[in-house]
């Protein structure tokens, strides 16, 4: 009776975690897109030219840290590649303009391949490592993930398939 | 006297001119970007894509109107392009897949030179006039221009110094 009892349970914990897993979504947790990332190859210029078009000022233009504070990973292996950034929000989405320099990365073979150009759409995820696994089970790859203060991203390689790349970006500011 | 006053009242007058056309913008009169746009070579394939990837239903696919009633002009010449569209509504913007058939268009060219991409980002404007000659006073050329069921579109290249066009919407609806 003992056992029949315990075999019962077994078997609710067992249905329990299949419900559970089930209930994993199998597409990205997020429909807002945050941003709109365009690389470019003189950052100042396109900045310009964007402040002008839009209206506002030309904003700072950051450089990302240095490798050994984003860990940042090209195609799994490290890489000295930082980018210059300059952001511009919009009432509803962000545009990021970014040049790349130092070593090598999505970004640099972007331009290099494809000209001044949008790079990735962004949208902002939950759980990464979920929705890294959810992807690429769509044959959607990882080329690049990195750090920076108050977050991670990862590059997801859609061009293939959606025309472009996904950016996922994680907060570890909440 | 009245000469005095005549001639003081026609000088307010012009002021009053020359302010208010002071005061016609130079840059986009939104801050909205209400669309991004990707041209892609199968259409099918690619809404598939998108639809399993932010778990959606695939839309219909939409084929735009003949010439004659879109009154499409490509490089300021007449032509006979037309393009199936399809259309994902996230939270805060559009997405809209557009796979070119029939004449030259700047959806086929940007396929033809640069493969499935991002082909421009949209703004809705009030007065399409004005913002294209703004643009085009900035060195922004109008390279296809058309009109849909309520309402009309102008690309704007700005790929030379934004990395990507834009897409000016109006709507006759309002």
């Amino acid at each position: 009776m003992q056992n029949t009892i315990l075999l019962l349970l077994g078997l609710c914990l067992a249905i329990g975690i299949t419900i559970a897993s089930d209930t994993t979504k199998q597409h990205l947790s997020s429909n807002v897109m945050t941003q709109v990332g365009i690389v470019v190859s003189d950052i100042d210029a396109a900045s310009r030219a964007y402040a002008d078009v839009l209206g506002v000022e030309k904003p700072d233009i950051i450089i990302t840290d240095s490798a050994e504070k984003t860990n940042i990973r090209y195609k799994e292996q490290s890489t000295d590649a930082r980018a210059k950034l300059a952001f511009f929000n919009l009432e509803n989405i962000q545009i990021e303009l970014i040049e790349p320099i130092g070593g090598p990365s999505t970004w640099q073979e972007h331009l290099d391949t494809h000209g001044e150009s949008v790079h990735h759409i962004a949208f902002k995820v939950g759980d990464m490592q979920q929705e890294i696994a959810m992807l690429e089970g769509k044959g959607l790859n990882m080329v690049q993930k990195g750090d920076f203060t108050g977050g991670s991203y990862a590059y997801i390689d859609g061009r293939d398939k959606l025309g472009v790349l996904l950016e996922l970006l994680t907060s570890t500011d909440e």
